[in-house]
């Protein structure tokens, strides 16, 4: 049976994406090779590099002058090449803290200059988004993500600054319209609603690279990637295969306006549940609440014997939450259907039902 | 029809590999789940991690005090990882020149110290390995490129030098047995004898980690992706898992010594050929030739449009030689077996049988 996979990342992808991936790993457009055993030179994959950059541009409504990169590292690297390109050595950065992801950020910024907390919701155990963000006077850009995955809180407003912004989506880039030309710069791992572990996307205004200054190692310089059109080195050919095929998924779906109506489809439908349901509290604010991850826990924790056999009896995967934070996690990316979000709340009736 | 893949990376894998692999890709252990939508933390993907360390340790019988990560970026992050955890800032680092990949390591090694160029097959056009290598006084480590796979030449003695030894191996390991304890650090990307493009390996001594008293950003430090047991971030699951299926693969047909014959015998019949037949000449020099990429052109440039239809129509792909070098490259990796080979010379015979 196919699971219900709610897992917070890597996560479910389309199933006709993971065939058509799967195919391509014996035997890639018929031309008795596999996908992975190709020069990343070759004219095929070549292609299959430039389609995912254009769907990118195309999905996000990018404008003309901004660039699309497919590299590796995940976010984590990222945080530090964002530094390097944006952040003059000695210089400031502001930095909004709304939990883990916000503070390894910091923590690499620091690498290079000022990386100034000038917001946090760590008083309020990261429940919340800071509102009222203002960047600190003279810093490079403002830097937030914007959607947290361990606690379950998403912006639903951007911060407006009068400095560059920076942002980290990797958990909900893709799932919601935003205004690209708005970010300087916007950087991703794949591995929630793009693709498989192994790539992460980077979005930018090619006119502000190399402002900074800095003397910068090649893989984490922009401008050398772009060059060579992200393939300044042997890209991570199989992430970036699927990731195109799922971007590929998501254009014959209508796109990001079309998946953002089913997510918040499906965020309405476990939210509500959350609470109406009298066995179950939310961790998040609820004007907070991420569409991407929901966080909840038992009103009584002796009923989680129970209630953990109904989810798993339901072919439900993934949904224990992060260890910082305990009880449950829902993650409904694009792929996930809303008939799994239905399944999950009615796993969630049905222990009201026995128990309450 | 298979083709005969001699390209020089991505490159071959074995069949068996790839169908397993594409098979993980919609059901991986009849979990329900493809492979690459799972959470890296899993039980199942926890346990691919440590099966692909483990036989790393094995196949090239390390030592206890040697540990093994998986990681991204390729060797092009390698270079800057390297002089980050080995080279004090403003310290001194040998280096040997044999080439592109070497100069690259150089230039990301200057962002810490001074990268000294102590042996340089330069002005040889790269044809040759340097002999008699001595490191600079008071150098941290020697680095050299093991194999050259734009020039197809390879170190067939490693230098002996009274500091750390530090070594890309990207295009031969796995494909010969080497003494790892002579060295500090070894490190490869996956695409040649490994596994597929995405992700590279770091083989080291732990107990000399921490040494060089540098401040190294979080991704760059081999001791913090050691303390998470190369799950610092996700980790590029897909492939890691094809990784660890080749490195199985390897160790059920005889391991590194078994393979490293073969490889003799593919390295002897293609230089036989070129050596034998008048319409070919070899681009190393003999005693520095690779026996992972052979690099050859036609006496006469004349019969290209000839050969070139021959081997194609014999189901050969990728001899196209590098730009910087032209004529023809055949790679002859772990996974490519010889009867390839004995089909690229019978085509090579043929033009001489039919324009000698």
């Amino acid at each position: 049976m196919k699971k219900h996979n709610f897992s917070a990342g890597p996560c479910i992808l389309p199933q006709s994406v993971m065939e058509e991936a799967s195919q391509a790993v014996v035997n890639f457009n018929d031309s008795g090779l596999s996908l992975i055993e190709m020069s990343h030179r070759s004219k095929d994959f070549v292609a299959v590099m430039e389609e995912a950059r254009s769907l990118v541009k195309e999905l996000m409504n990018l404008p003309s002058n901004y660039e699309v990169l497919f590299l590796q590292g995940g976010a984590s690297l990222g945080f530090l090449t964002a530094a390097y390109n944006y952040l003059p050595q000695g210089g400031t950065a502001s930095y909004a803290d709304t939990g883990t992801w916000a503070n390894k950020a910091i923590k690499e910024a620091k690498h290079l200059g000022n990386a100034t907390v000038v917001a946090s919701s760590k008083n309020a155990n990261y429940t919340s988004i800071p509102t009222g963000i203002q960047a600190a006077p003279g810093s490079s850009y403002l830097h937030f993500t914007s959607n947290n995955t361990i606690f379950g809180t998403q912006y639903k407003e951007f911060p407006k600054v009068d400095c560059d912004l920076i942002c980290d989506m990797s958990s909900d880039i893709f799932s919601r319209e935003v205004n690209a030309a708005d970010f300087s710069m916007i950087y991703a791992g794949a591995q929630k609603n793009m693709g498989p572990a192994g790539t992460v996307v980077y979005i930018f205004d090619k006119d502000k690279l190399g402002k900074a200054g800095n003397s910068i190692p090649s893989y984490l310089d922009l401008q050398v990637h772009l060059a060579k059109d992200s393939m300044f080195n042997t890209p991570p050919v199989f992430p970036v295969y699927v990731s195109m095929l799922n971007l590929r998924w998501l254009k014959a779906n209508g796109g990001v306006a079309a998946i953002e109506k089913v997510n918040q489809a499906k965020a309405d439908l476990i939210y509500s549940e959350i609470d109406s349901n009298p066995l179950f509290t939310g961790h998040a604010e609820v004007n907070s609440r991420s569409n991407m991850n929901a966080t909840f826990r038992l009103t009584d924790e002796s009923l989680a014997a129970d209630f953990d056999k109904l989810w798993n009896e339901a072919g439900i995967n993934g949904l224990k939450g992060h260890r910082s934070v305990g009880g449950y996690r829902a993650s409904m990316y694009n792929a996930l259907p809303l008939e799994s979000v239905q399944v999950l709340t009615e796993t969630m009736k049905e222990l009201a039902r026995v128990k309450a």
